[in-house]
């Protein structure tokens, strides 16, 4: 038996299992060695809220540790959506935490994931109900960037993604209902792949979230790690409203595996026009060159729906209705109904909005994005039988990690920083819309040290493509040596 | 060659192709023969409202009819959703005959239909906007019963399924979004399968209907067509908001497959208390018999969530919200507000209900739907891993086909087709928000000759299972030499 080393800080987590498995390390051992590293940088990056050291230290320890693909791993859980039995649940709302608000059971994505040997650590920061691209709620200190303390670690799933590229463990939890998977792992330099919609469940809790947008994901390291994930999570469960397109054959066979000679379309301007950060044109340009380094067809071209100036609003009409609907269900699982004290005031704001719509206009803004979702995929598969696209790059965001602050409400408008969150989702959004999965992966550093993330979008159903594609991809153009400055 | 005699009209669609493909008919004799048999019966049934004959002339004598599993087979489309390009479509609505409406696109299940060999003879009646378990809207005289003119064909697919019952077509398209395919299979003596939510799809037009509620698919007189239209038509298409669970094999192969002893709960009182018809009952009883002399374990067992008295509430909530953005949309397209005396006057009633809801309230009760679906699948699959049951046994209707008439508003209540609707779909819309297949078969015949459905009811994604028992019922008790007074 040999303990963790700091330098095993960046071991991802098959290489962890698998030494488990060669007796190398114990589950105890690699336990205690990610919670010394958490309590290394955690008061400096905010990024775990909840720890549940003492209870992960008792299931390493366990004889009924479950034997599964990542035993003794440990991981951390985003404080929005899965939860094991009796977690604390705040979902970064200070109401909630006032409550002490816990969930008696245990989510059917959380339980896969016990299955599978994980251990989790704790819940990580998350903005108030995930709505913002930043992890800066009232109820908890921001979660600060390893790259850069000043900056933003993106959201909403921010907590997790700093926790992974400080080192603190090789996989966390994150969801993404438009992007919060995606740009904080542009942001701190991650693999964060957006499944397919329905890939997993949202059960016992829920059949869907946000109307369909969101899915449960991770924050990884390598693309071994995603694709191993998702083969643990992938999957219906007794009751689901619905499902993905079942994939053939497991995801962590697609890692190695050829994806032959692809045609890939790029876009490096806004969608609706507008320019973007030159570090995150530069980031696509990059790899535009990276794949066609490797045998794939790369032209400029995307779906032309992209371009709909009619997205936002059907997009926005869908948020809100569930704000304001979302806000209804936590007055009554609180028994009183929320005031515009309990919240923060864009989420409030939000919601408001939300108020304003009729079931009609609901269901109107889901055939709108209906259509367009069709017309979006036109692009992969074009109605006359032409050829399309395999696959499209963008940038993940509209700029690099925001210095913290940025998305606070003004005085006059507390929707401040839903108008900022524009730049970080506005290639990240659409996909939530349409169910698509899309994939960030870190290929570009900006000149001032922060990570920039390019995204691969494939259409409904096929991560196969993305996984077999980003894998070669961080072969070519590896990053698993880059370490931030706040490190472990 | 020997053209088809009118004994032909009982033989299957596969029996039909399978003549066609040993050139013993060709498909234009078939289409010669489906036409003589539809003008016999159809000024009596009311069945077929906008027959296509001269097309399907040319298609069945074209060198171009595609060389499908079905090639040469004549059948009919309901004139609700699926539609070829340039098709007239009504809903079931005056005000689009009104308008000679036509689509002009082709919808991918029509398409599908299409490229397996099956040739359009015309579209069947419809209620309107397909709110009722009758066929008996304003716009076009009233379908009438094979079994007993004077009597309900059912509804919402009561054209198609009088069609079928009467000789004219061995298949014809229904969909179901509260028991639309299943209610008229049972009242007409054939065998209607609703598959899992999203088994084919809606594309172009939809991404979904009636909030995930409806479905397509089709009347048949053997299980094995009905296997094999699923076939046709399962599957994705590009731009589809979300998926079925994907079967292991064709379906056609579990016709004649062994089922295995299955665990069969059946329920033969209404759910949420109270009595049912004598003769629903006793089909109920006659199913349970024969499902035992097959080796299958039954007790009297459901889930518990079906006796719910929520269930209905929420129900209506989604249904009559998408009414009124239905009527909303329509008024796009035509270019006009619709107004109430555009439409029947229980169509406007539930538009105007549904106009009373919010997004919030929408958001709820799909909310709502969502955690019953999960409570209902739990009968299943419960979650303590114990052994669950495989299929649920009920009546399809509390009672078999009324007279004409019934569904008609009242001077003072244009809703009251709708409480009557209650006794119809009772067992089969509960399974419409859950999205769970069910099929619908012609065991029992009451004492005044009426046919009496009953239903199977499998998890979300077991069509195969259903198909297995279908199948091992049809042959123990055969129904395919019983016709009704009124056949061809």
């Amino acid at each position: 038996m040999r303990p963790m080393s700091q330098d095993d800080a960046t071991l991802d987590a098959l290489t962890q299992a698998e030494r488990v498995r060669r007796g190398e390390v114990t589950p105890a051992e690699l336990v205690d060695a990610a919670i010394a590293r958490i309590e290394k940088r955690n008061a400096e990056l905010g990024a775990v809220i909840l720890p549940r050291f003492e209870a992960a230290r008792e299931e390493a320890a366990s004889a009924d540790l479950p034997d599964g693909p990542l035993r003794g791993v440990p991981f951390l859980l985003k404080d929005l959506g899965a939860h094991g039995p009796g977690d604390p649940c705040h979902n970064g709302m200070r109401v909630l935490k006032e409550a002490a608000w816990t969930e008696p059971s245990e989510t059917h994505f959380a339980a896969r994931l016990r299955r599978a040997g994980l251990i989790c650590l704790g819940r990580t920061n998350t903005p108030e109900l995930g709505l913002l691209p930043t992890t800066e709620p009232d109820a908890y200190p921001p979660t600060r960037n390893p790259w850069n303390p000043d900056h933003s670690s993106g959201g909403s799933s921010g907590g997790s993604a700093a926790a992974v590229a400080a080192g603190m463990v090789a996989i966390a939890h994150a969801s993404d209902g438009g992007g919060s998977i995606r740009i904080p792992a542009a942001h701190c330099g991650l693999v964060g792949l957006k499944p397919t919609r329905a890939r997993s469940s949202f059960g016992p809790d829920l059949g869907e979230r946000w109307g369909g947008f969101s899915v449960e994901g991770f924050v990884t390291r390598s693309v071994r790690d995603t694709a191993t994930l998702l083969d643990v999570v992938a999957g219906p469960e007794p009751g689901d409203p619905y499902a993905a397109i079942t994939p053939e054959r497991p995801f962590r066979d697609e890692v190695g595996a050829d994806p032959g000679r692809l045609r890939i379309g790029f876009l490096a301007r806004a969608p609706r026009g507008g320019d973007v950060h030159a570090e995150c044109r530069r980031a696509v340009e990059l790899a535009a060159a990276a794949l066609g380094e490797l045998g794939h067809t790369v032209e400029e071209d995307h779906p032309a729906a992209l371009d709909d100036p009619q997205a936002v609003g059907a997009f926005l009409t869908v948020l809100t209705s569930n704000e304001a609907f979302t806000l209804d269900k936590w007055g009554e699982r609180l028994g009183r109904a929320l005031t515009e004290r309990d919240v923060e005031p864009l989420t409030w704001a939000v919601a408001q909005l939300g108020r304003q719509h009729s079931a009609a206009k609901l269901l109107a803004a889901i055939d709108w994005n209906q259509a367009f979702s069709r017309r979006v995929a036109a692009w992969w598969s074009p109605p006359d039988g032409a050829r399309g696209f395999d696959l499209l790059l963008t940038p993940t965001t509209g700029e690099p990690a925001p210095p913290l602050g940025e998305f606070a409400p003004k005085p006059d408008n507390p929707l401040h920083g839903f108008g900022r969150a524009a730049a970080f989702s506005m290639f990240t959004a659409p996909f939530n819309v349409t169910g698509q999965p899309g994939i960030s992966l870190p290929l570009h550093e900006s000149a001032e040290g922060l990570p920039v993330g390019v995204q691969l979008v494939a259409p409904a159903g096929r991560e196969d493509v993305l996984l077999r594609v980003a894998a070669q991809l961080e072969e070519a153009r590896p990053w698993r040596e880059r370490r931030p400055p706040l490190h472990v």
